[in-house]
């Protein structure tokens, strides 16, 4: 488990930095303030498009590092939805089933989710517009942000994957197989991520959303959805921390990039 | 909330995957063994290269992370070595100045190195051979390395640049200005990552040295050397940590890519 000891020797930096040259350097820091503003993700998106699905992280080991994120569960059984601590496998049946500590994701990204902006949008919205509309809330495009949409949905469609077995396809071929799930009116979350474009390979570009009913009685990775009001949480998490794995499949993979065609036809 | 727990079943799970294709998953583990196996960052090589050269971590930060690494000074006001704990700032003059803990980085990155394997090289080689042969004993090309080799170079042409004033220019053209120093027959370090290809955008793929000499008279940002024999050290660092600056130029960078002829400019 890692635990970093920061040092905070900010304050000097930023009187030091206000002399020079009135620079704004003065202001900004890379140096990670909090512990909770780190978002942590285990393995590569890349490696997961191209089959590393057994599970190199507990899921105890990711509640140290967050309460909130997403990511799937080893073999691809479903998706993983983890929120207000609580951690979830939505299975290719459309179940929901807390998850055991000792049960293992390939790839999943969390962090402690603590609001840096509230906002309330009204509809009618889809998926697109909803995106559109939150994009002119981030301060920058270039940092990670957990992202907590509450609302009641007059619709959404969430998929999961079924459990594979090796030898492991593609995730592009895996979803040809994944169960769409389609909820009405039903007052849930979606909890995701932005991630920067220069994180390509490493995490999905853009946005990547999960859905949770209220009730944790239903949910999936978000392909669409209709919505007239929702309250958007937004954390802007500035450090990043990855662990790659250290056996299994990873090694051996080639993570040279080019796999963006194959991302839109999952994502989608 | 209800925990249920799967232990029995996941055992079954981990037994029947070890028996599958004689996967190595269960020995896999995403979790940071060490503290000391990660390599930590500030900022991005695209926002560098972009002209984002307001120191945005302290040295004293720096020094929290780790012992040994590269990086550049406020301004761009030369090259920046950490070795054996001694954080070293190679000026344009190619004067090498320890760096207070005040001073700032706008890009750096460093670990505390603890050499994983270590292997002699017999010469002679220039700087691509000795490439070709350490990658020879990486045990992937997609894991983060810390690099280490001592010797007694026959020849290093190493550089350093000298401080701008804004409005910044890219590195691109920073680097028209560099100077470039030759050393023979110099006892020294070269000081450096190999970075996978996934992270294109965030740090240099591939490798990236500076070279200090064992006196810490002399060094600079690697272009080309001989080398007859050597001394290889290489740390794997399976764990990833990287803090964005929180202000100046980054929050209004274009980091959305295409800077690979930019770097390849830089670098030779």
């Amino acid at each position: 488990m890692s635990k970093h000891l920061y040092a905070a020797a900010v304050c000097t930096l930023v009187l030091l930095g206000a002399a020079l040259a009135g620079c704004v350097a003065a202001e900004q820091s890379a140096g990670p303030a909090e512990d909770r503003d780190i978002l942590y993700q285990a393995s590569t998106i890349d490696a997961l498009l191209l089959g590393a699905y057994d599970g190199c992280i507990s899921i105890g080991e990711l509640r140290a590092h967050g309460d909130f994120g997403i990511g799937c569960l080893h073999k691809l059984d479903g998706e993983l939805v983890a929120v207000d601590g609580g951690f979830y496998q939505i299975r290719h049946d459309g179940t929901v089933h807390p998850v055991a500590d000792v049960e293992t994701a390939p790839f999943a990204a969390v962090t402690f989710f603590d609001s840096d902006e509230t906002i309330m949008l009204d509809g009618p919205m889809n998926l697109t517009v909803l995106q559109e509309r939150v994009l002119e809330h981030l301060p920058s495009e270039n940092y990670f942000y957990a992202i907590r949409i509450d609302g009641t949905f007059p619709s959404v469609e969430a998929r999961s994957v079924p459990a594979q077995e090796r030898p492991y396809p593609r995730l592009v071929d895996a979803v040809a197989d994944q169960s769409v799930f389609s909820f009405q009116n039903e007052t849930g979350s979606l909890v995701g991520f932005w991630t920067p474009a220069f994180a390509e390979g490493i995490n999905v570009p853009g946005y990547h959303f999960h859905f949770i009913t209220d009730d944790r009685t239903g949910g999936g990775h978000v392909l669409d959805l209709y919505l007239e009001e929702a309250e958007v949480q937004i954390d802007m998490t500035p450090d990043f921390s990855m662990s790659l794995p250290t056996g299994g499949d990873f090694p051996g993979l080639d993570l040279s990039g080019g796999l963006q065609e194959d991302l839109a036809t999952v994502e989608r």
